[in-house]
């Protein structure tokens, strides 16, 4: 089947909610076959992740209180783009130096994907940053960030998602990328 | 740090929308260092993943519209979980068989993840499914979901990956566990 025969039309579009971080509307949709049906969309500008990692093989993560899950988890370096047209790249620089505190020589974009498709446009681009280096002064943390550093093998990496202290999409992306790096040889 | 150096604790919940898939709230936090911060949440029942292997080591994906993303993608066969206590596995073998006639004789809970903890608590469950057999009567699918099958080798299915057609992240993350494991030798 060809993009037409799936697209679901928006006939009406209701924005209920704009805050700092997304945006939520309701549409609703012609589903091909006529009928009508309601979407529910989170809007987002997207983010960006930093695969950051060091020359004796450990990579960079963040430790931080998600009020969505009421939790302290472990994830990489990541942040989101301030405007929908932001540059990505320079937004991963910005975020690993106020987050971590360091600067990376070489940057490589590896992937996006999406989120949560269901019901958010939020996209992830990943980036790999090495070369790895502290900044005397770095930019400073936002204020309500609270941040704690940690360095872990990738031996390390895999009993923290085993334990649940890594816990999400694209932090496991990331450590899964790492270890099939090091499979093939890479 | 304990966790209680990081809690941002609710003071004020104001719930802004109940739909069918998602609610919306803002909370007023109070964060561990005694400031104010607002956050915005997006509250969702969760949901469930299925990596189904063929005999012939094939991954079944679904092929379907994506409104947040205005775009036609390829996915694992998911669904959510209808209630906040649904079962995860009743869910899964339920929306394999909604969404691809394919029941399977062998379950197996591979990992779960949080698909974006900075403003939804969502959490993904994903299985194994192994042992597919075709059901002559399958359960019907959703009225308003439009869905095409496919069933791709893992080299076919890094290639959508690359060209952009797989392209969230439950469904890369089940792709490079699928590899993981053939790496393994699993």
């Amino acid at each position: 089947m060809k993009f037409e025969d799936f697209e679901e039309k928006t006939v009406k579009r209701e924005t209920l909610f704009s805050g700092h971080i997304i945006e939520l509307a309701v549409d609703d949709v012609r589903l091909p076959n006529g009928e009508m049906a309601k979407r529910e969309l989170v809007f987002h500008n997207g983010a960006v992740g930093i695969i950051a990692l060091t020359e004796d093989k450990r990579i960079i993560l963040v430790k931080q209180f998600r009020k969505p899950l009421e939790k302290v988890i472990l994830e990489i370096p990541a942040g989101k783009i301030d405007t929908t047209d932001g540059d990505r790249l320079e937004t991963a620089q910005r975020e690993l130096e106020e987050e971590t505190g360091f600067q990376a020589e070489d940057w490589e974009f590896l992937f996006e994907f999406s989120s949560a498709p269901g019901f958010t446009n939020e996209i992830l681009a990943i980036y790999q940053a090495t070369g790895l280096k502290k900044v005397d002064n770095p930019l400073p943390q936002d204020e309500d960030e609270l941040i704690e550093l940690h360095a872990l093998t990738l031996k390390e990496a895999k009993a923290a998602m085993a334990a649940g202290e890594i816990y999400d999409g694209k932090t496991i992306l990331a450590i899964q990328h790492w270890e099939l790096m090091e499979l093939r040889g890479k």
